[in-house]
């Protein structure tokens, strides 16, 4: 029989916090439930810890494959992850587990005035955490590309204004027993931008997204700001972390602001 | 005269935690007492934000460029990095500041047999905060690739064993009185490796780092513990967070550990 | 009317050879065929491109998605991409047209001693151009990561030898009436490597990869020339480039080797 | 004496192409006549290969990095490239050499009204290469940010205009005997620009620099035409290549336009 040295005794009495595997992709099917109806993700990458007891050597990393391939096979629902999480604790003899999903998340938009459809792309995330307890703790996470017009450079120019394409991450957590869409925290981001990015623009819809960009210029402060004002408006809603990176035209740098808040 | 959009007053009540600019690029000074004596370094990478009171409508980003500016006509040294925060509240009229320094670290590193001696590049950084009660936190932070050679499959195989390049990062917090050297953070990840990492190899000292290696076996887990054991001895320091990823050699994915700890 | 600005007359006299989208993300349905029946791929990162006659002033950017949603509708089998070639230079009154669809590419892989099975992840991609002259090129591009283990450091060393993970990139072409197929490219690299790498392996097959790697030591140039004899081997193959890089364990560089042959 | 394992004899009669190092890391003085006086590059990313003739086995990377070592010492001149460059054949026993050297590089700007002066960082690099009958090469690179202004968003809109920052990579060789400063190749690209870039603007500069975009808008073909024509000028350029990249504000994924041009 071969050796299992990962189970062997550690002496220097370290527990550690997290151990596992990183950057994993797979061909999941994650069934998400979208507001029009069914949704399939069909691609993912994975992160996958546990915690490490001050007594063994090593974890067996191969498990978390083992785990991946076993609930790969079956269609995915947005509440596997919490059994994910507790055969992930099970499987490798651990009292804490975490998980993050990685993934491309289309939705159809409609171009403002030709109503010509195209699909745009999010990149999201699911986050699981089991604790040491047995809590669960559920975090939704997008990426948001939109467009920021400087309100400064507006006021102060006789015509034009700079703006830019802004992106904007957030990562929220809510009470376990309701649910919040994705598609939700996304039209949050858009509506608090100076105007929404489309895959595809006809003439007289780059006409209207010109203009209303230019009617309603914001700096990443004013965007962050509504983005608070609107996640503060769901009570369901613990937690957020936000942040807001435009990639000024001016500049070579980038404009930033960032929030946390944990509620309760 | 212009008018100060930034400097109109704002009716959402609410405050940002950070507002500033990400990467700016920046031909900084910096002056390094290093173990055998003073290095230089001369391009760092910048990122500067502070809080935004909920009166004001945005943040004069340009002021952060301002201030780089006056720092890099002379040289900085390391304790200027606190200066430098407080300059940031001073002119940008704000409560906090933060601010990073990325950088590239330059060690004399010598063959173990040849002893013949070439540079080690290192990803390093300063971090500083102030926050509203002027209190001082800096950190530093450094990138250590290393060799990590599997101690199962050492084990179990009846020649070789798999071995990769790993990255371990660390970010630690000390006494403000006190000093850390970045090159006794290096040799703590170095010496907690299966091997280190060299530039310029001979013939003679790839034998040895290869047989030095495979004596030396270390899961991602057994050098983060090695790495905490270092860290533990040392009583000046006050906060470490640490994460290892071993870029496995048999796999496509990453072996991965992490482990945080605040004292006191 | 809506002015068309692009279709402008430009007075320059400047024909530019490319000009289009990069980075259009688009759920794209492929539908390939694949030595065990049918491979659907379901995601993709589109470039496309056309030239620009010297006098209009713009490209119709818009129309590549459009192009793109028109094929997305149903699914594209992989000789639709010539198709999509000729639309463009069609809708684009254009002489030339390129074209580069990449994608995650998975195929199952059996572990070699606990017959487990997993999916690899190769990133995978088509890419077409047609001419002036209305000729097709059609071109594979795959890259595909495995196992070095240095010949030098196991001949010199009393025990061990290092190794480490390394990406080879092939681009082919072949002559437009005959077919390859990507999993025939990916076993010629595999099998020109110290070892193939999997998504699963158990402890005897850790077993088993170690030391099918430490006998069969290989450095970047030995593989280049293993797979250079292996595609010389196929009469079809009118061009090929390759590339292989390892991120060498003993060193923070990596070493790279690199050839290109056109024939005929 | 330990075994050179490289210079065996290898019998699959296959000489390639290239075949070395990839991104060493070096803090190389190189010294840069600059229009203005002087100038210090202090860090760069070196790339080196050579060919390898089909008898020997292997190349002996680690020489590349002592004749990196070697040049380290003493300050680089420009014309030193080529003085490695047949070092590298020589220690290497090859026909023909490659090199790159990448940097960033700080030119001094003045804002266009406060005249306020910072420092711009441009991303370039030195590329080199010696062939078999010691025909030697140089090449400049330089990749540039602007500011593009959509000239169709611009007639189309009752107001503003969508902008955004832009990618300009230029590559050129000229002459042996003759001298093209990087500032140029830099002033031809902002030059073709809707408004160059600038590290630091007050007010009154922003003022100018949105107004400045607005009344010279530019598609990224207008901006390849122009940078063309102004190549084109000069008389001593006998290679370019050009690429457009513009991070669209509207859209997420970039415009794109190409050139290159192989003269006599």
């Amino acid at each position: 029989m071969i050796k299992d040295v990962q189970k062997q005794r550690d002496l220097r009495n370290i527990p550690i916090q997290k151990v596992g595997v990183k950057g994993v992709e797979i061909p999941l099917e994650i069934e998400r439930k979208s507001k029009d109806g069914l949704e399939k993700i069909v691609y993912a990458k994975a992160d996958m810890s546990v915690d490490l007891p001050a007594h063994f050597k090593g974890t067996h990393m191969s498990r978390f494959i083992e785990i991946l391939n076993d609930y790969r096979r079956e269609c995915l629902k947005s509440d596997d992850i919490e059994k994910i999480l507790f055969e992930m604790k099970k499987r490798l003899e651990a009292n804490s587990a975490y998980l993050k999903f990685s993934f491309k998340y289309f939705l159809p938009k409609t171009a403002p005035v030709s109503k010509k459809t195209s699909l745009m792309c999010y990149d999201c995330a699911f986050v699981g955490e089991v604790d040491q307890n047995c809590n669960f703790k559920f975090y939704l996470t997008a990426k948001v590309p939109v467009t920021t017009l400087c309100p400064c450079s507006k006021e102060i120019s006789s015509y034009g204004a700079h703006n830019q394409r802004a992106l904007v991450k957030l990562k929220v957590s809510y009470d376990n027993d309701k649910h919040i869409w994705l598609e939700d925290l996304i039209e949050i981001i858009e509506s608090s931008s100076s105007s929404e990015i489309y895959p595809l623009l006809k003439r007289e819809d780059e006409k209207f997204v010109t203009e209303q960009a230019y009617e309603n210029p914001k700096f990443v402060e004013d965007i962050i700001r509504d983005v608070v004002s609107g996640l503060e408006k769901n009570e369901i809603i613990n937690f957020y972390e936000i942040e807001v990176e435009a990639f000024e035209s001016i500049h070579s740098h980038n404009a930033w602001a960032y929030q946390k808040n944990q509620k309760g």
